[in-house]
Formats: C-alpha cells, sequence, structure tokens
C-alpha cells in the first residue's frame, strides 16, 4: 500500500493549530508543495473544490452583466509606475522577466501582481463615449507576489484569483458596483462557503494601494485568527486619471470615468479549511463539496452487495456528485476514516443486513449522526441530508464567531479579550491612524474593518486613545 | 456614435487574406493587440467563444476519467534541462524571471512554454506502486513562447490552452491514451467547430521535443493553409527516466513509467474564423456560438412590438443564448450587418406586421435563408435551425477540404497543384527527412502528418526521390 493512500494520523489543532492545517491541506490531497520556492501544487481535490467555488462566483457576476476577458501575464514596468501609490504597493514584491527569446529585454516586464494597469490602458483605448459604459470585465487567471513567508492557499508566492475591473460614468455608479460586488461575495461566502463574514469598509492603512475606499468580508477561523476573504475597491478616478480614462459625456464635455476593482482568490479554500475543519479533518459545504456523497459497500464480495450500491450510486448520482468506493485493497473501516477526513458530507453504508431490509445508513460528516433510510426514499432523504448540513455548518460557524467576538472598551480589556479569548474584538476607533498603529503594536491585532452593522459597543470612546469616537471596528490578529 | 460601434468594412478575402483575418478579429471585438509586444487581450466576445470551447473539451476529459489540477507558472532552470531534446525545443523561446521581490535570484526561473517538467517534478514524488497509477491530470493556463511573428490567436507570445499529462504502467496504455485523447480532439473539432480535420502521425522532424510520437489534427483554413489545431504525444520513457519517475510492479521490481501530454489551445479560434469566415465576417457554429440567435424589433417604437420581441426572446433563451437587441440608437438595418459581422448564426426579426400575423422571421447566417416562423413554433423550430446550420457549416467545411485537397505523383504536379488549386496535397513519402526538407524548400509545403486513413495516392515512390514509398502523407504550407 502506498504512502500517500495510508490514512494517517493528523496533529491535533489543540496540540498545534499551524502543524493541524498543514497536516489537513496536504494528506486530504488539497495542496502539495512545489520544487519552486513559496508556489504550491493545487492538486485535483483542491482543484475541484476551486472550481465549484468560481462556477458559483461566475454566475452571480454574469447574473450582474459582467463578462469574463483575458489580459497579458506581463506588464512593462513603466505602466506599474504610472499610479504612485500602486507602484509604491506593489514593486517590492513582484517577479520581473528580464530576459526573453534570447535577448535581455530593453525594459522589464512583471508578472501581474493583480492587472489595474494593463487593464487600464486598453480600457482608454476603448472608451470613446458615455454610450459605452459602463464596462464590466472579470478575468480569472494567476498572479504572482513574491511573499517571503508563504502558506499553502493563505499566503502563496502565486495564486488564483478572479479579478474584476469595472469603468462607470459617476462616481456614485462606480460606489454602488463596489457594494453590489462585495453583497457577491458575502452572499456565497454565506450560501455556499458555509462561512459567515463581517461586511465593512477598511481603514485607510489597509486599503488597496491606489484605491479611493477598499470595502472587505471578514471571516474568523477555528483559532481566533480572521482570514481576509474579498475585497471591492471603489479606485475613484485614481487610475482613469494616471491612465487617461476619458469619454465624451451627456453634456459633451470631455471628463475622466470613474473605476472599481474587486477579488477573491484560492484563499477561500483555506478559509473553508479552517472555519469548519476538526481534529478529523475537512468538513466539505455540501453545495461546494467535490464528493457530496460516497457510497460504501461493506461485505462486498457477498452477492448482491456490489449491484445494490453501484443501483443507489447511480439514483443519487443524477443530481449530486455521488461516488462509489469499491476498491477491495482497502477496508471498510479504512475508507471510513479516509472519506470523513476529507470531509466528504455524507457516508452511505450499503451491506447484506441492509438489502435485506430494502435499506442504507446515511452518516453525517458534520454531527456524525447515523440515519437508516430505506432505498427508495434515498434520493428525496440525501436531498434533506444535503440541506440540513448546509444550514447546520453555517451555523456553527456563526455560533463560533459570535462567541470568539469580544467588546472593549479600554486597551486592558481588549487585551485580556484577546489573551482570555481570541478572535475578533470590537472596539470604538477614532479613526486615526495613529491608534491603529499602536494597537497593532501593542497586541499584533490590525484593524479588519469599520463594519457597515455599528451595533454592540456602548462606550463612546476611543479603546485606545480615550477621545470621543463614532466609528465602531473590527480588531483581530490575522492571516 | 463611439468609432468601435460602427459596422466597419471589412477587407475582402481575395483582396488580401491576411488583412480579412485582421479586419475580423478585431471588428468583431473577438480580440485586441496588448501594448506588450506579441499579446493579445482575449475581449469578451472572444472569451465567452473560449468558455463554450472550453466546456466541451472539459466534459469530454472528464467522462475518460481526466481531473483538473494547477501546477506552478514558474518552473527553475534545471527542470528544463533535464530533458535534452526538450530543452533545446523550448529554450530559444522562454522568457526568464531572473529578479524578484528585490533581489537578484540565484537560479533563473522561466515562465512554463508547456509544464512537462515541472509537472513530472510531482509525479516523481507521488508515484510509489503500481496501484496509483494511471495518472490522469490535466490543466488550464496560460503559456509563454516568445515568438517574433505573432498573429492574434495564431502565433502568440502568450496563448491560453489545456495540457493533459497522463502517467500509465505500459507503453501500450500510454500509446492507448495518446491515440483516445487524439480521437476526442477530432470528435470536438467536427461535431461541435463543424471543422473536418486530418488524424494523423508527425514526423520526426515535427515531433514535439521529446515525445516518443507525436500525432495531430489538421485543418484546412479558406486559404488553403493548414493550421496544426491539436497534438498528442506518447513521450515514452523519455521524461519518466529524465524525472525518475519510477513505481513497484505487479512483479515487485521497480520500473519506469510511460507518460503522455496532449494540449488545444486559443489557436482554435483562429481555425473557426478561417474555416468559417467569409467576407461579411465570422460565422459561428451554433453549438460554441457565444451568442446563438439575436432578436431585432423592427419598428419597435410602435405599440406592442418590444413587448413581442421580449416574449420571444424569453422563450427561446430557456434552452438556447438568445439575445435581444432594442438599443434604439441603432437602426435595425444596422444591427443586421453588426451581427452578421459578429457570426450570430440566426436573426430573428419581429415587427407590428409580423405581430399581426402571429409570426417572426428568421434569417440564417450560413444561407442567408429567411423562414417565417408562427410565434407559437419558434422554440421547436428553432432547434431545428440550429441542427440545420451546424450541420450545413460542417458539410461546407468539409467540401472545401475536399476540393483543396490534391494529389501529387512527383514534384511537378505538387508545385502545379499548389500554384492552382493550394490546399492539402497528398503524395507518397519514403519516410526520410531530406525529402521533407527538400519539399519545404522548394515549395514551402510542410508535412503536416502521416494519415491514419492511408487512402487516394496511387503512385508506389516517393514524390520527391522516386524510390519506393508505402507512406501518404499530407503537405501544406501551414500557420
Amino acid at each position: 500500500m502506498s504512502k500517500d493512500n495510508q490514512v494517517e494520523a493528523i496533529t491535533s489543532m489543540e496540540e498545534d493549530f499551524s502543524r493541524w492545517y498543514t497536516d489537513v491541506v496536504t494528506k486530504t490531497q488539497l495542496v502539495d508543495y512545489s520544487p519552486v520556492k513559496g508556489f504550491m501544487v493545487i492538486r485535483a481535490y483542491g482543484y475541484a473544490l476551486w472550481e465549484n467555488i468560481q462556477s458559483v462566483f461566475d454566475k452571480e457576476f454574469k447574473k450582474t452583466g459582467v463578462q469574463n476577458c483575458y489580459f497579458p501575464l506581463l506588464i512593462p514596468e513603466s505602466f506599474l509606475n504610472k499610479e504612485k501609490e500602486h507602484v509604491e504597493g506593489f514593486s517590492p514584491e513582484v517577479a520581473w522577466v528580464t530576459e526573453a527569446g534570447g535577448k535581455k529585454l530593453e525594459e522589464r516586464l512583471c508578472i501581474r501582481p493583480t492587472s489595474e494597469t494593463i487593464i487600464c490602458s486598453m480600457y482608454s483605448k476603448w472608451l470613446k463615449s458615455y454610450r459605452d459604459l459602463p464596462f464590466l470585465y472579470n478575468q480569472w487567471c494567476s498572479v504572482v507576489r513574491w511573499e517571503k513567508t508563504t502558506r499553502p492557499f493563505l499566503r502563496t508566492a502565486e495564486f488564483l484569483w478572479q479579478e474584476g475591473h469595472t469603468v462607470h460614468e459617476t462616481f456614485e455608479e462606480a460606489q454602488n458596483k463596489t457594494l453590489e460586488i462585495l453583497d457577491i461575495y458575502r452572499r456565497v461566502c454565506e450560501d455556499f462557503l458555509a462561512m459567515p463574514v463581517i461586511v465593512g469598509e477598511k481603514s485607510e492603512k489597509e486599503r488597496f494601494a491606489g484605491a479611493h475606499a477598499t470595502y472587505s468580508i471578514e471571516a474568523l477561523m477555528h483559532d481566533g485568527q480572521a482570514l481576509q476573504s474579498g475585497t471591492s475597491h471603489n479606485l475613484g478616478d485614481h487610475f482613469t486619471k494616471a491612465f487617461d480614462i476619458k469619454f465624451l459625456g451627456r453634456d459633451n464635455t470631455e471628463q475622466y470615468a470613474y473605476s472599481t476593482s474587486w477579488g477573491v482568490s484560492t484563499r477561500l479554500i483555506g478559509g473553508i479549511i479552517m472555519v469548519h475543519g476538526d481534529n478529523k479533518g475537512l468538513k466539505m459545504p455540501p453545495k461546494i463539496a467535490p464528493i457530496q456523497g460516497v457510497v460504501i459497500p461493506i461485505a462486498q464480495h457477498k452477492e448482491g452487495v456490489i449491484d445494490a450500491a453501484k443501483r443507489l450510486t447511480q439514483a443519487l448520482a443524477v443530481d449530486y456528485r455521488v461516488k462509489l468506493d469499491d476498491n477491495d485493497s482497502y477496508t471498510p473501516g479504512w475508507k471510513f476514516n479516509e472519506y470523513e477526513m476529507k470531509g466528504v458530507p455524507v457516508r452511505i453504508e450499503i451491506g447484506p443486513k441492509d438489502i435485506e431490509k430494502g435499506q442504507c445508513v446515511f452518516v453525517r460528516r458534520d454531527t456524525g449522526e447515523k440515519i437508516t433510510v430505506a432505498l427508495e426514499e434515498a434520493v428525496v432523504k440525501f436531498a434533506e441530508v444535503m440541506e440540513a448540513i448546509q444550514s447546520n455548518m453555517y451555523q456553527s460557524a456563526l455560533k463560533m464567531l459570535h462567541e470568539k467576538t469580544g467588546v472593549a472598551n479600554n486597551m486592558e480589556e481588549f487585551e485580556k479579550a484577546l489573551r482570555e479569548n481570541p478572535g475578533f474584538i470590537k472596539a470604538k476607533w477614532c479613526g486615526c491612524r495613529e491608534c491603529e498603529d499602536k494597537i497593532k503594536e501593542l497586541t499584533g491585532a490590525t484593524l479588519r474593518n469599520v463594519p457597515f452593522e455599528q451595533e454592540g459597543v456602548d462606550s463612546e470612546v476611543c479603546v485606545y486613545c480615550g477621545k470621543p469616537a463614532q466609528k465602531i471596528a473590527y480588531f483581530a490578529r490575522a492571516y
């Protein structure tokens, strides 16, 4: 039996969360380390998960009129330099192509860390009149950011993502699009990934390099650390001015357009792992699980067992991603562990006694519950169980998020909360960069966002400086 | 009215085929030139076409057990150097990353021109026992090859493709997989792209760098030039030996595995354009057309017209990619030209007189035929017309291929055929590299492949050297 196929022990979360994570991502074959430092290989099981996530987002984007395109991988250095804050934000972490086709290049080309600059250069060429607007384009691609410390899915030198880039006639329209997309991000995370998120605006410090305003969704992991899971930027006219994106307006005058950009990435897979996983491994939310159910025959050498298992699989596979595992090199017990580790939402057992009684047994990954199901009701019941698991996983994650969210009126409470129950800290903030910096210095917690829902903190002063403060902000240590 | 939105004249094919091609790809907004030399921007209309092509291939691959993965964009120089022929074939045209994260790299990394080397390095790590085999993985990604002369879709410094990489226990299994995929390529081209192809084996000269054998599908364009449209390689044990991909076999001895690789790319879009297009622009095969039908209201300001057009669109859009164009900035006549140019298979006209009679008018892009259709039969009729167009486009393309295929028994006939009716030349070939080289030198025609169907040439001697020859080969000038 090959090493890769053994169900190996996963380090427990409580013992070492970071090792638990590494064990889970590698042993379930979501991902592997590549020979190029900081670059990961997304294996078939991980990529199937990404395809399901992609498919949901892609449909949602398209419903709002967004179309997909593809822009060049390489960006001339001079383009990156056009927006001042943008180049400062990105140039330290880009990879440069300096030689190609056997020659030294006249101008260095960077591998896109994000594509605002190259896309804006095209938009400038395409835009003539207000009648052409809005531009609503997105691309699915890989980007490269030369990170020093890397972790599969969470922070890697290369990752897969989507980047949407829109152009509008007015600032207000750009703002509306920014928030419309942010809401798609929230909705997909909650409804499909079963991952509750805090929705709000980033502080100036954490804003995207070159943006007018950045909004984010922030999820909370089992270890109490936050994960920025998607961002949507209103770029105002910063990029349109830098790239001369102008149009002839309704009043026949030439004017600058307004733009947005927004992205989610394979980082979301890290979120799914750390929000839902447990010491047995992954727990896949049914709606995006690569395998939603696995049929495991018991005593499969006995007459009729394989046949019954096949019929059951076929019936379920009409509407669901259900597979049969009738590999006789492994025992049912080994398979139970394997698919539990891989987070398959439902295991379906069927053996000679079940067949006699015209039944099978569903075992839920989320609760461990065993449910005896009449074979003729299997399809209907499976649909119910899929919904029940999806809903239960969201509720459990929401409960965890609430339990790990504390309120602090001053820094003593802040530090105590972070020490005793690591997670989100809600606190009033005066809005100044200095307080934000000091809080990070003292506690390691960063300002995640200023949530749209401004409720639950009674204090009327900044948690750090004690001056009058209006805004509630979420703080946390973060990935 | 913005310049991009005008229906502009397309240079006629007969006048200048190359300009016709450029006009068609840019004016229909399939693609645009980017500011990075040799790199293209695939615009929304072109990308939608690519998504439809991808989706068909992806389903076919998955039916045969292939799963998608994602491997790193960058490959260490030392990896590229491991397979001798491979490095010779690819190193002149790669792009090198030499600096990243603010530092000079110790080892240059190339942007993948193809991923055999990085993927093999992972396979070597993953493979232990014959029980792990076969490995059946594919990735959809972009690759970079620094070409000197570029043309949108046909030859660009960056293009999108899929690359499949499989590993097998025996040479025979690898060979079977190579041919199984080649047959998928043929089938999808014929059945979905309506593009007939010649299926066969490449000569040693044209073999993929490092392959044991390369097979291709070759299509014929309107100008009589061939387009290599997909290749499938049996890599034998060349890469498995170079990358130490070994396993413990059934007989308990360690042995090298056998591997394959295969790919199709955005080049297929170039094929669709040049096989089906005419002087009015594109003709999209219905099965992969981004827009299968466009409803154009006539006299849309009159009462009831827009409503009727919307109802008709909704009914058709349940099962088809049908859109309504009720933009009142443009006349119906302008729209007719626009969608004709974009190759939309069916235009559906509906005006006050049609509504009175309870009908609409279908206009076929392939034949120009106008068909009056009762509104209650529109959906059924649309399905029929889709099939009829798909079939007619394939038959027309096949007719063209046959008409442009000549037979030559000697070089005089060869040159005459190529001069008078440019296209494929079928001829006997002795199998030697020298004859192949001389034919190219004399005529510019290259050996496209040795077709599986060895019929239609009576001569028993090589078209060049006159020595006895068994094999029939296809020659053509090619993109």
